[in-house]
């Protein structure tokens, strides 16, 4: 399996990792030997040997210089492509997109998975743009080309929570599906029952690495509303729009809030809840008052969860990591076991 | 697909109903049209028509006359086949095997089995014994006979404890799981967190039917045992046996110990736990006091729930039923959309 990285930032570096530290266990068990032989990336250089590079060599080198074009010269070795080129150019058949996550455009990763799929190239993501904003047309684009699109990491990276209803859950109608997507908030709305003020766990939580210095996109709910699009157009089969998802943040929450709920044995999650009835999929993101007794108010810190309303199964949840870069670099391990499996049938 | 119930009670209706259920889903969605040709129970007699039988007849006959064998008659209707000459001689491909469980024998289930798979014949079961006792043998004879068996309702009925991490965490080395897998004596412990005796917690639980009358597989923690000891077989890759593994029930729990825990800020939960290192796979079951806090003291009444201690993923909880006859009737399903899955490569 020949694989070329696009982006190369801490995700990428984990899977390198991983397919170096799993080596044997993916060949005998999986039949899966990885060649990396293309890394792109805007910050770390671009370089390309068709013959494949050696895994260990580039993280040093990057890990070293910052630059993987400080890669030992040798014959064949092509540098300076961008990820456009690679995609179409390089010998790779499979597509590890990690570049930066903008999800108001989508780009550049949208045009990336849309040029590997045009190239009959498979693409792994954790990128939530394409799913979020561009799940129908890519969706229809992969298959038309016969080829793998995996993203198991844009919701809760590595805890399964999307091939998990599609594969072990089959036959169930899921009406309802309701979840912590947001470990960010989370957190702070956990720290802030035990006494903190909004201010002061959201500096926590950024000290920790779980906020960003800009905690926009968490904290007002719209990293969570991407995920919610992206249930709803992978579980529940129906294309629904990010902008018509309304959603509130917790910003706005102060300790009385939250004290005063508990006092009233309660708590505030903020829950992304995406229903399907006759009229079609709606979904919202907001605060929620849940009873200590629910099984969402029992999740703490920056865990994330998920329940799905089955209708033979009854409701389900998966509870794990949401974020991390081993977490996050392991689901895109497993989209390309899952495409391994689909191919070879192992 | 040709199918023989061998055994109809509640969780055999179960999946019947289900397949006039979903009729069209299975034949669109999995390409599965269930033909069911021959069901036979040692209380409800026996009935073979190579051709089929139709399902809401035989289920409306079982319902008014507790008897299969007042289903019309008819030419081909064969009756009065004990369950291994329905096996070997009917022409069924898929054996829904749902007797009644004998865990300390494992039979007649285990015997079901291997007649089927020297038949050349299918099995999805719900039946712990065969699973637990004779893991090894079994698994392999299904093997070498190219055939599927499929046991997903063994643990947690329909909730997917076993499918879920051999698919979704494929690539995690797991180095403990650990859970609640008696609903039971779960709801006994709540019942008594809220300040019931176990006496009157028991009584409850029996009225609800979540006990049997003869309380002690569950409140003993041997049927936690035998599906720690399934869990062991199936996703540690080692066969241990039920008899090393040590199991503590809660029938001497008394009110003053779970008050005494809560003012602590502890709760008891019988855990199933097992544990693989370099020496080996070690399971136990007992009452063990933890923290409030713990994503497993959340679990309340019958409810059941697995966590799974990932290398990559990290620790990944499932919460859902482990009882129920539409679950575990779906437990059944699940495991023939999984089996037509490997034939179709759907």
């Amino acid at each position: 399996m020949k694989i070329a990285f696009i982006g190369f930032g801490g995700v990428g570096q984990a899977l390198a990792k991983l397919f170096l530290r799993n080596v044997e266990q993916l060949k005998k068990q999986y039949g899966i030997e990885p060649v990396v032989v293309a890394v792109t990336d805007v910050m770390k250089g671009s370089i390309y040997h068709p013959e494949g590079l050696n895994t260990n060599k580039l993280l040093e080198v990057v890990n070293e210089t910052g630059n993987v074009e400080n890669y030992p010269d040798q014959a064949g070795l092509i540098k300076g492509w961008d990820s456009l080129k690679t995609i179409k150019n390089s010998n790779a058949d499979m597509i590890v997109e990690v570049t930066y996550t903008d999800v108001k455009t989508g780009q550049p990763a949208i045009d990336h998975c849309r040029a590997a799929f045009q190239n009959q190239k498979s693409v792994v993501t954790t990128n939530k743009g394409p799913v979020a904003l561009a799940y129908k047309e890519l969706s229809e684009l992969a298959k038309k080309n016969g080829v793998y699109w995996g993203f198991e990491g844009t919701v809760m990276s590595g805890t399964p929570a999307l091939r998990m209803p599609i594969i072990t859950l089959a036959g169930n109608e899921i009406s309802e599906i309701k979840g912590i997507l947001n470990g960010t908030t989370n957190y702070i709305l956990t720290e802030m029952e035990k006494g903190s003020s909004y201010e002061d766990a959201l500096k926590k939580a950024q000290k920790l690495g779980y906020a960003e210095a800009d905690p926009t996109s968490d904290v007002e709910g719209y990293d969570a509303r991407y995920k919610a699009v992206i249930l709803a157009n992978y579980l529940m089969d129906e294309e629904i729009d990010a902008e018509d998802v309304p959603c509130k943040g917790i910003s706005h929450f102060t300790e009385e809030m939250v004290q005063e709920a508990l006092e009233e044995n309660k708590k505030w999650r903020l829950i992304a809840r995406i229903k399907k009835n006759e009229e079609g999929v709606k979904a919202t993101v907001q605060p929620e008052l849940i009873e200590v007794s629910d099984p969402l108010a029992g999740v703490t810190g920056a865990t994330n969860a998920i329940v799905y309303e089955c209708d033979l199964a009854g409701p389900i949840m998966l509870t794990g990591a949401g974020a991390g870069l081993v977490e996050t670099g392991y689901s895109l391990l497993i989209d390309i076991i899952d495409f391994q499996r689909q191919n070879a049938q192992i």
